[in-house]
């Protein structure tokens, strides 16, 4: 990364990456009520945190899955990382594993939670997936 | 592991490589007050849950320590997997930065939290390994 | 029971007893995303704790009613278990009494969402009432 | 106030004040499933708490949306008390600063949701004043 | 009770009947810094809420030990209310069953931190019951 | 404040006149462990949040103690704010009424732990005032 990018485009960049289009739709929901949000938002989760060595994306998106199945309180966020935990490299299979196991630390509710949440996920994106295989073969795809 | 290992059996070979000593000593301090549920948190957590295929217990340790720190009610256990998270490969580096990631799930005082706890973790570490290279050379080491 | 009864046929009576059908349909559900998670919720809850003696599960309905109230981050389950706790004989007066307490440690909040919980759970067993009460006379009646 | 007014009359003054029809929904809400909860709620926290001297309504307000929009847990409430704090004399401004600065204590996800909370009750703030503002102009127009 | 019994007095014989000595300390300690909320806690919990008609004492001690060991955050608290069911007719093995049973919904270090607290409030409980075996014999015995 | 000052200065400026000392405690704290956490720290919650306008410092205390005696999982945090409120204009009886009024949204024990801990703190500042003033005369005074 050159070294003038600014906290702000380097924030752009990871939340791209990670959380894809379900991150700047959370951006753009923001304009309305709070824009300067949307810009700490950027700045600090993802041009601070997320960016910095010492832990792979996969490690960090395990961290966050596990964190946000525990609290209960951010099932909207829960979703949003599960996909990005797809999208930076883990297997459904270690999600759903990683939410089991809050069960030991939050409780079966917590768990049985964050199980249906990635159910919904896995299942939004074999929609998509079917979409764009059954999309007429004259035109070309775009992933949506 | 033979097939005819028990889910007690398994748990607590598994409660031993992750959690060590401190893994024990919650284990002999349920005795006197429920003993039925040392035997259940050697059998579910560790004999079902953490001996599964499909998450390396590298990966395991990230999920508990981030669902730990951003719980931040279970401080002892928090210690005892930050412990087992250097039993099973993390790096402290990995570690807190693990920790730090939790600010923006579950807020600054949390992480704080959670990073003196890994120093005091990192700095019982120290003691024990200077104790160690500091005994008299005679005699033979036994790690404590 | 007999004492070649596995864990899990155990856990299966219990939750069948307990829960009824919703705790079949949390089975069912879990069965595309994490079917042995449908095995443990069987196993530890039902199998091993509930069908512990020393408490009975009257109040053992009690006790997961105010956690789950308390903790507020769980209404599916503790609709299942406002329903659990009247199919084991907690009257409605019971429960109410137990949620209303939970403005005590938990705030008004959670003790108000605890109550619309049970307001509908209530609502749908009167409907349920009403409909068996109505269905043609000539066929023998069981409650579902 | 007369000094023969009861906590009750006091309360249902304070909740009449503060929280407006939202707050009145919620009792008839209770009149079914618990309705000497309704007194105690209308008795403790708004004829106790809300009317003491020594913290203005605003500042009480402050203090309300930030824990609960930190708890995370009790989202109907939270509208009702980001009405409230307008209705007391907070500006807009003011509740989004205040949610925006839990993101510090309780998390990104915990403010985010807080903020959509305010969008929402600031949208139908917008809708019902442009109700008014559109009704027959012949007839005296009464805020509702 | 007397119908001209004020809901304070009415509080304060629920709270010695129930909470005992480590109740009243609990009273003396807010003297200093918010005497009034010390007038609240007797009314509201104990002369409202407690002292109802349509849940035992026993039956509420259940549900405020399990709630408290859920939530994890007021250890102080949760100790009192042991003491308290022990006071109200609940056995050891009830409170541990109890405490147990929270590792279903809030998770294993929440229960294992609740049985610690019940062991040291049960040896508190031994050890005020040796001083008083052994006190000059000549005297009657009375269990505090 | 000049344009050229960075988020880093700013907040050390905000930090040093909300939190005084024990802000700096913190941050020297974390040198050994995570010192780009402590940057962070001054960079984000001081140097981008409690610098804004729109919300006096007097009333971001409100909210953050508040926030942090309902979530009851923060004590040092919490003492560090009741600490700062103080310091920002916020009477000893207006963060008490704040602490007070969280019994309504948090229960009583996350109301009682806040009030026990401004009461420490309250005694602290008293201890070092009462210090100050019986120093010796002829000595330069220094607030430590």
């Amino acid at each position: 990364m050159p070294s003038t990018e600014t906290r702000y485009q380097r924030g752009q960049r990871a939340l791209a990456d990670i959380d894809g289009e379900a991150g700047q739709k959370v951006i753009d929901a923001l304009a309305d009520i709070a824009p300067d949000f949307a810009r700490y938002l950027i700045e600090f989760p993802f041009g601070d945190i997320y960016t910095r060595p010492g832990l792979s994306l996969r490690d960090r998106e395990i961290a966050t899955i596990a964190a946000l199945c525990a609290l209960g309180t951010a099932k909207p966020q829960l979703k949003v990382h599960i996909h990005a935990g797809l999208n930076v490299g883990l297997s459904r299979d270690e999600i759903t594993e990683t939410l089991m196991q809050m069960a030991i630390y939050a409780g079966f509710p917590a768990a049985l939670n964050g199980l249906f949440a990635a159910r919904d996920v896995f299942a939004s994106r074999d929609e998509t997936a079917r979409n764009i295989a059954t999309a007429t073969p004259s035109q070309p795809q775009y992933k949506t």
